[in-house]
């Protein structure tokens, strides 16, 4: 249950903090998705569960950003979660046992509401500036900000790496 | 050797974008590396290989966002590249065959100059905001936007988890 403030017990919220100040942002594309905020899978787990794919749309000005990529290929999606609150900090998820830091969690509420998952490419088409991947866990028409290779070097934990 | 527009033979820049007018981001703190243009290592694996741990200062507004994390953990870090270039659309770095599109790459030049990283926490002083890491390839003062934990069900390519 949530207070006034939209706050469950146990969480905290910045006192203003002011326009964001810090650099901006370019939206590169829109992700199509079969979501809205009645259905969103809670994540990406979920979302790959229902079996819907996802398109990311991108402008066609980046498109020619995307050669190199391929059919098969897992790359981290990054999106802008433009519904998601900046100004928690702590947060009582239902799913977590007691409150716990915005840094500690993967809620999309975080001073940069930027959300990412490793997702596989299904689907390529160059030209119209489209990827298909297998699924996402955002609702239609989110901004999208980057594509990025998967790298095992990169994007495993210290020590799992080969 | 680059041309006058700073491009390698192959490198295709956007033409005029004009000024980014997505949301804007706020820093939560800045990274504290040895790492300047001259020496910055050019991937996490190279900084970790060099044994320096970096600190991520956090402001004191967003402290209390790292509770619940914990040394030994794996997080990812979001920094944002303030050096780099925003409007490379296929790029030659030295190290790959042939040209290929910013979204088939890591380089820090990209739409939104967001790196990110996988390291581990290696101490952690919550009063101070501050989170040691065992590594970090970037200039010492970056930018950071986020910490999230890592999660193989998020993280991990499909089919590779649990």
């Amino acid at each position: 249950m949530s207070g006034p403030d939209g706050l469950r017990p146990g969480e905290v919220a910045a006192g203003d903090l002011g326009p964001a100040d810090g650099p901006a942002l370019r939206v590169i594309g829109r992700a199509r998705t079969p979501w809205g905020p009645e259905d969103c899978p809670k994540n990406i787990h979920r979302a790959r569960e229902r079996g819907a794919p996802a398109i990311l749309e991108i402008d066609p000005v980046f498109a020619p950003a995307l050669s190199g990529l391929a059919v098969g290929q897992p790359v981290i999606v990054l999106y802008w979660m433009d519904r998601a609150r900046r100004d928690l900090l702590v947060q009582a998820p239902r799913h977590v046992d007691g409150p716990r830091g915005t840094f500690a969690l993967r809620s999309p509420n975080r001073p940069n509401t930027i959300s990412q998952s490793t997702v596989t490419i299904t689907a390529l088409d160059l030209g119209a500036g489209r990827v298909t991947v297998d699924a996402l866990d955002c609702f239609d028409g989110t901004p999208l900000l980057d594509i990025k290779p998967w790298l095992a070097s990169v994007d495993l934990p210290p020590g799992t790496a080969d």
